[in-house]
């Protein structure tokens, strides 16, 4: 082996960006410090209680009882692995709405471990119908009914209350994926009956990605504790899981200490905060942003009931060179959008306002920026976009 | 729900512990503070290029040119259940050398997944003995030949060269568990002809828990890329996760950016120290703590010849109350060490010599403490632990 130069190496200096994008969302400076407290043992009583407090935060947040709430070693899309494989055993059919990337990804997970995909496709950049759902069901058993709550490739919010109504009709469990709604909207788990729920750290938590907060009601349990098959992943298995996190801390794998640290930190930071706050200031900056964004002329994706408050899809204007002024927010401004996935790639851009990057001060920038870099380009901008964000604040 | 008064969750101060356990280590303060950079998008060109360091830093440690050669996002554990998942189709023989507890957790996931095992049990506190594996590959053509390198559970090294050749002979890929090696000692992927190797990063690279360093040799992807049953693990899917790692850049999950911060930092401290002096680093610690604990008259449970250098298996003498001893470290002097796993619990204690924690102090003040606390539990030193140690660096 050729030796190698360790001077190659320089300082780590990723410099600094405004995230608007999918995910990540900036990190607060509090959560940063705490993600660089000394590492302690994973069965540390030190480390313990901390594991403890977090599921306590994550319980709040989701706003459930649920004993079986804990922040998987992993990040959200392990989330998604983990609820599916606890909870579908080999020829179990299971009904996903799929709405968009995360959605088809749900469907995936569930053939490749061998469930039977009952698939309800609905138009991206729309909210799943109930309607669609009841139709899909009828003269049908699934074992779960799936669906994204934000999908993230869209902007799209699929209302839960009606479904997981529908869904326990039909003698399923209510299975929902939020992981870009929680900590920016109300995922009230209890009250809405959702069964099992996954999230992830990088988005409306500002924590760095790297963990899954997942939740799951007692009927969940008992289906876990009903399988008659193993669960397939020895990694992702709750049962095992549980019995660390739960009063017998038995070693399963050792956690991600620090970056547990970073997530009781932002959970800690919400709560300060409130979720009703919270929540609040993610609408009002979603409408600031819209205003601004139509009034310059550009139209978004969703329509306007189905919209969610942190992940903004805006059409590409005809003719725009959508690369290359995404190119310039990161080089010249610091400011990273997200690009169109799948069929939408090329159409649409992706402008998140998740937690700590959700603020005036970030929707007026990037307002400013991208009428600049549009005009740049040849656009014609219809109208002013500040005046129209500004003034949506100042009647709030 | 109830409200949740934010004021009952305070500042987090999760102290200070001199880390000589199974893992995780002491972390170096370069990489806590790495690991505390900004948060910048996981395609962001900086953090791209950051990938791209983190796998040669990868290599270099490997001792390898592996194209496919990456940082797992989630702990050891998943490391092993990637190769695993990744390498081993429904029906397939795949031979596991069972020496301990995680010998014991490959061969669980071997038949989670629906491999076939042929296992081959060695007394736990033993290396796994080629001539053993030899025989049980008589007339038979496994897929794979999985054994672990460095057994945490008990202490015992396996030596790798022997294995490797024998189980290219069988025609099986050589699978090998180096959670705990990596960093230590050498485990020379290409040289000993490893066909594919997962790590963690807590323990002799001592940076947080939450990533698994993992190489695929140019066999082992020929045997990814003619799978005929796609990957049941959806987030483990090597074939997707480097299309995300190589070139292409295709975005498949949310790479815990900040954790890539701190590895990347940890691999950087070890290409400055050097690999051979690490490991002479780790061989020299060994063997005076070896030499403290015989002389104040405890006695190894792994042979000489197999011994581990960072992990100390040590037998608890007849009558002393172990877990009041361990106890008594952490509260009082803020060490923590490990207790025995499975049939081990009771019998031995576990001393960690890892990456940061392997130092001369470390040693010296563990013997000090022991031998403090041995003898208030009525245990009759032999000899002087501490002079023995110092006679072993002092001859170095």
């Amino acid at each position: 082996m050729k030796p190698l130069d360790p001077r190659e190496f320089l300082d780590l200096d990723p410099g600094e960006r405004l995230l608007m994008g999918p995910g990540p969302s900036n990190v607060p400076a509090r959560v940063l410090q705490a993600l660089a407290a000394p590492c302690i043992g994973h069965l540390d009583p030190v480390f313990l209680a901390v594991m403890n407090e977090t599921q306590r935060l994550l319980r709040h947040l989701f706003q459930t009882q649920n004993a079986l709430t804990i922040p998987v070693s992993a990040t959200g899309s392990a989330g998604m692995e983990a609820c599916l494989v606890n909870l579908v055993e080999p020829g179990d059919e299971v009904l996903v709405a799929v709405n968009g990337v995360f959605g088809t990804r749900m469907g995936d997970i569930v053939q490749r471990i061998g469930g039977r995909l009952l698939r309800v496709d609905v138009p991206w950049g729309r909210a799943v119908d109930p309607a669609a759902v009841a139709e899909a069901l009828r003269g049908r058993a699934p074992r779960i009914v799936a669906v994204v709550h934000a999908e993230t490739s869209t902007g799209a919010c699929t209302p839960l209350e009606e479904l997981a109504r529908i869904a326990h009709e039909a003698g399923a469990l209510f299975l929902v994926d939020c992981v870009t709604s929680l900590g920016g909207m109300e995922v009230a788990v209890d009250r809405l009956g959702i069964d099992a729920a996954y999230s992830g750290t990088q988005k409306c938590l500002s924590c760095p990605p790297g963990l899954a907060p997942l939740t799951f009601s007692p009927a969940a349990v008992a289906r876990l504790e009903a399988r008659r098959h193993p669960v397939v992943s020895w990694y992702l298995d709750l049962g095992m899981v549980r019995d660390y996190w739960g009063n017998e801390r038995k070693y399963h794998h050792t956690a991600p200490v620090n970056m547990i640290w970073a997530l009781r930190e932002a959970l800690r930071l919400i709560a300060e905060e409130g979720l009703e706050a919270r929540f609040a200031r993610h609408r009002l900056n979603h409408r600031a942003l819209v205003a601004g964004l139509e009034a310059m002329g550009l139209e978004m994706l969703v329509p306007e009931a189905e919209r969610l408050p942190m992940l903004n899809a805006v059409r590409i204007p005809e003719g725009v060179a959508e690369a290359k002024i995404r190119r310039a927010l990161l080089e010249d401004y610091g400011i990273e959008i997200g690009a169109g996935l799948g069929p939408l790639a090329g159409k649409i851009w992706r402008i998140g306002l998740m937690g700590h990057s959700c603020r005036p001060k970030n929707v007026l920038l990037l307002l400013s920026a991208l009428s600049v870099l549009l005009r740049s380009e040849g656009f014609r901008l219809r109208g002013d976009a500040l005046e129209a964000a500004r003034a949506v604040y100042a009647a709030a």
